[in-house]
This record gives structure tokens, C-alpha cells and sequence, in this order.
């Protein structure tokens, strides 16, 4: 999702606030992707990194870190880390969704090709695991590893539910924590470990990383669809087209009448989608209130990151955290 | 390579020594690959794992710890993650090399689909990462992390120095750690060091493992050109065909006239190949002594890894390995 659409965001105002620390985290990052003997790897990552994502995930896990009073180097690894992870991921995606565009440019496997692509983003996953062990904190690596597991169980997952009209919410919700959640919790309960906060804080974390991230890719499935407006614009349905199963089509599914059921039959588990069908699968939604039941889910989620925060100590950053949740749900509201 | 062909083979020895251990790890192994919500995760894994590899790494790692005296469980969950890296890296390698036969079965590219590898890939190694954490050990997780930045960084490089003349033997030293050597290493280290052997026995682990490594990988390159008998047998010349820089070639090319030099840039830089340039390849490294001294190095390679063994404690462990290093080179001298 974009995050630029509004002024005072409290995406730039973390990013303000932790200016000196993302200078550090951007340094090592081109540190640690430059390969002496492998010159694909800087120039493919470079591609990547320098395309300007938002760094939201090491911003998050610098957060947490100075929230719970961190005065040491580590947060700054343990951001990179994350960061190095995410970009791994997203090289492999591209390949698995054969994805032509990311963040306005072409992707790797387009410029370079598969194969560059995937061996780059292990690459990267190696890279994330030689900076976490330098934190020399084994919670630490366990939370990263369970978060890996999660990440590449939750991929496997959205590639077999996929057409697949059994899905659920139940492992929808998994799918989500792997694309997203589970990087995000892993990011800023990183940060609290590494900080030594008391359990209960270090608890809060990850349930703020967690439903912040849940919230985050149910309204990016939601604007997929228009938003709770379903209007039509040029990006909508992309979803429908690839027939994924996310959470307003699975809310229709779930009360379908037989003759909408053979709808989303033709339309997802079939493919064979014509003209005029993604306005009748919008209609069909509408029907079921569909688009709102996900907005209000997705309400809640971003309700249940800010009420996670309230054991942690007051703090500006606490604050841009709480207001953070509220941002991510913004545009559906 | 096959390690079938003779009776009284030190891999079968190994085996017969280390079953009990070795069925523990087989037992790990199936009970992490499986995954409750991604049926195709342990199908992938499944196919490949039960295809029946030598589970030659897992078995340097027990080995290494058994002959240090271990006596503890976490000698297995090493063997069990090396072995998953082992799988994940043949996943990404047949979608990266498009191959369609692996262990005398189709690869899961080929019977799933270029997704499913590289995805499954990444769940296994995200399983050994977690696996890893478990032993408690920092040393252990740098050494495995570090052998997973040269595996990575090994594979990539491959595919930038295929067709490069460039390519000398330093560039395929790094390449064959990377394909080979590095994991046998980390399988050889981490068990010495999960055993808390003296630093001069982890260290002479790690010598053999490396060395044993860069033998076996030199013996498989000089048998896809038929061993130093230089015979065209069925699979001769794969490499050849797929322009791949190995170490008989490298040696070829530095000392290539004028002419073999025209000859090495059309089939190998430009890829322009026909009937009869296998044969002339053949010819042109027989007149440089190129497979000769290929199998030289392979030699010297394996006497190194036997020599390394000096430190250890006297053990039938250390004679097994030791006639392993012997029965790697057996097959080219």
C-alpha cells in the first residue's frame, strides 16, 4: 500500500523521529548485499532496495526497540535483518506470481530472470541469518526462525488455496499472517527482545505486529476490490482475475445462494471469467454486505494493535505506533 | 555420484555404524517436513527425500560428533537441518537449471511446478533455520549461516561465470565450495563443535569437510567428461553442452593456442556447438594434460582431507572417513 497520500502521516513522522538510526540500517543493508566475486547480487538487490519501498518492517523494529528503551547497536541489525527477509520474499514472489511490475518498476525476473531471482533472495535469507546471529540473542533467532517457517508455509498455503472455493477464514487469516503478519510481529517483538522489555511489553509487540499486519493485507484485498465503495477503478479485481480467494470473496462464498455458487464456481475454481463478471462478482458482494464485514474486520484488527500498546511505557513513538494502526485502515474508512 | 559400486564402500560402513542415529534423524526429518494447512509441502519433500539420497551430509555431521565423544540429542537435529538445507538447495537448483531428473525421478519443477520448489525450498530452509536454534548453540547457527551466504553466493556466481572464459580456477574453487564443500564443512564443524571437541579438532573438521567437499565436486566434473580415461559414454559432455566452466576446461583454456582459443569461445562463449566439437574438446584437453591434472588436484584434495584426520582421536570413525576421502577420488585414479 501507498503511504504517501496524506500529510502527517505517522509513517514520516517515525521515519523523522528515527532518522539517525534508518541512516545506519541503510548503510549496513549496502554493506551486507555488495558480493566481492558475484556482482549480479549487489545489482540485483540494488534494483530492489534502492526502488525506495516504504522500510516499514525495520522502521517498526527500530520503534520497538527505543519505545522499550533500547541504548545498544543491535536494533540496528536485527532492522536490516527484517529488511534483507522482506526483499528475499519479495524476489521470490515475483517469481512464483511471474509478477512483470513491483513498486513502479520491473521486477528482477523481467530485467534479470528467474533464476537470478531466486538464488539473489537466498542470498538475502542468508545474509538476514548471518546479521541476526551477530545480535547474539537465540530468542531473537527463534523468533525469526518461527517467522520464516510461518512466511514460507502461508506462500505454500495462497498457492494451493488459491481457486480453491474451501477456503476459509481460518486459513485466510493464515495465508495473511505469511504474506505479512508474521514479519511484522517478528519485527517489532524483535525489538522488545532485544531491548530486554519485561514480558508483558515484549507480549504487547508482537500482538501490535500481528493485527497491525492483518490489518494491513485485509485492506489491501479490499481496495483490490475498490474499497468498501466498490467503484471500479483501473487496479480493481486483479485478485478476481488471478481467482484468490481473499476475505470478501470467502465472506460471499460463505452465504452464497446455489445460483451464486455456480458463479463463483465458473468464475474462481473454473477461471472462466467474460465480461461483465467482475461487476456481478461486486454485486454479488454487495448483496452480502460483504465489503463492509471485511472493512469492519479489518477495523477491528487495527482496534486490537492500538489496544496492545497501552502496557507499554507513553512515549512519542507508542503514540505514531497507535496512530500507524489508525493510518493503515484510513482509506477504507 | 553414486556411491554403490563396490562392497565394503566406507559410505555403507558409515551407515551400518551410525543406524541408530541415522533412523533418528530420519524420523525428524518426516516429522518437520510435514505441515498441517500445506499438504504440498511434505508431498515435494516426500518425493525428493524418499528418492533416497546417500544422506551422505547428515552422516558427516553424526560422524564428526561421534568421533568428538557426543553423547547428547542435538547431533540429530544437526543432521536433520543439514540435510534439509541439502533438500531446499536441490529444490532451487533443478528450477534454476530446469532440470527434469533428479535421483532417477522427475524433479518436483517437472511434476508440480516451478512455484511449488521454490517455495517448498524456502519452507525447508526456514525448518532447518528452527532446527538450528533448537541445539542452543551461537557457534553452531554462525557457522551454518555462514555456509548458507557461500552456498547462495556459490550459485550465483555459477550462473554468472557459465560461458566466461574469464572463469579461473580461484572463481570455480568458490563455485564448488558454494555447489559442495561449504555445507560439507558446516556438516563436519558444527558436529565437532555441538561435541565441544578442542578447537584444533573443530578446526581439522572443518579442513575435511572442506576438502572432501572440493574432491568429490572435482571428481564429479572430470566424470561428466569420462574421468581422466576421457571415454564418450552416454552422459559425457553435459557440461560441455550446457557451457559450463569446470576445472578440465579452465586448465585447457589458460593454455590454449590461438586456435583452441577460437575453438572455446564458439562452443563455450558463443554457445554455437555441432557433431564432433565434444570429441575436439576432448582432443584439445588431452594435449594440455587438462584431465590428468584435474584428477591430480582431486588427489591432492583427498590427501588433504586424510591428512586433516591426524588430530583427531583414533576411532573407527576417523578410519571410515578417512577410506570415504580414498573411495571419493577411487572413481578417477
Amino acid at each position: 500500500m501507498s503511504l504517501d497520500e496524506t500529510s502527517h502521516k505517522p509513517h514520516d513522522r517515525l521515519a523523522a523521529f528515527l532518522a539517525e538510526d534508518m541512516a545506519a540500517v541503510n548503510t549496513l543493508i549496502r554493506d551486507r548485499m555488495a558480493s566481492e566475486h558475484a556482482p549480479r547480487i549487489p545489482e540485483v538487490t540494488a534494483h530492489l532496495v534502492e526502488a525506495g519501498g516504504k522500510r516499514l518492517r525495520p522502521m517498526l523494529t527500530l520503534a520497538a526497540a527505543r519505545l522499550c528503551g533500547y541504548a545498544g547497536a543491535h536494533h540496528v541489525r536485527l532492522a536490516a535483518t527484517v529488511e534483507f527477509i522482506h526483499t528475499a520474499t519479495l524476489l521470490h514472489d515475483d517469481v512464483v506470481d511471474e509478477s512483470r511490475q513491483r513498486r513502479g518498476r520491473p521486477t528482477a525476473n523481467l530485467l534479470w530472470d528467474n533464476k537470478s531471482s531466486v538464488l539473489v533472495g537466498d542470498y538475502l535469507f542468508a545474509r538476514s541469518f548471518q546479521l541476526m546471529v551477530e545480535t547474539g540473542s537465540l530468542r531473537v533467532l527463534d523468533i525469526l526462525a518461527n517467522a520464516s517457517a510461518t512466511i514460507a508455509e502461508g506462500e505454500v498455503l495462497q498457492l494451493t488455496a488459491a481457486q480453491d472455493l474451501r477456503t476459509d477464514e481460518g486459513i485466510y487469516l493464515q495465508v495473511v499472517r505469511g504474506k505479512t503478519a508474521a514479519l511484522f510481529s517478528a519485527a517489532t517483538e524483535a525489538g522488545g527482545v532485544i531491548a530486554a522489555a519485561p514480558e508483558d511489553q515484549v507480549r504487547a509487540l508482537h500482538v501490535y505486529g500481528d493485527a497491525l499486519g492483518i490489518a494491513f493485507q485485509i485492506v489491501d484485498d479490499l481496495l483490490d476490490y475498490g474499497g468498501s465503495s466498490a467503484v471500479i477503478g483501473k487496479n480493481t479485481g486483479d485478485d478476481f482475475r488471478e481467482r484468490k480467494l481473499t476475505l470478501p470473496v470467502i465472506k460471499a462464498v460463505a452465504d452464497a445462494s446455489e445460483a451464486e455458487m455456480a458463479f463463483w464456481r465458473r468464475t474462481i475454481e473454473k477461471g472462466h471469467q467474460g465480461d461483465g463478471d467482475l461487476a456481478e462478482a461486486l454485486a454479488i458482494m454487495a448483496r452480502h454486505g460483504a465489503m463492509e464485514r471485511t472493512r469492519d474486520d479489518a477495523l477491528a484488527w487495527a482496534d486490537k494493535a492500538k489496544a496492545a500498546l497501552a502496557v507499554l511505557p507513553p512515549h512519542d513513538l507508542r503514540d505514531m505506533l497507535s496512530d500507524l494502526a489508525d493510518y493503515v485502515v484510513s482509506r477504507v474508512n
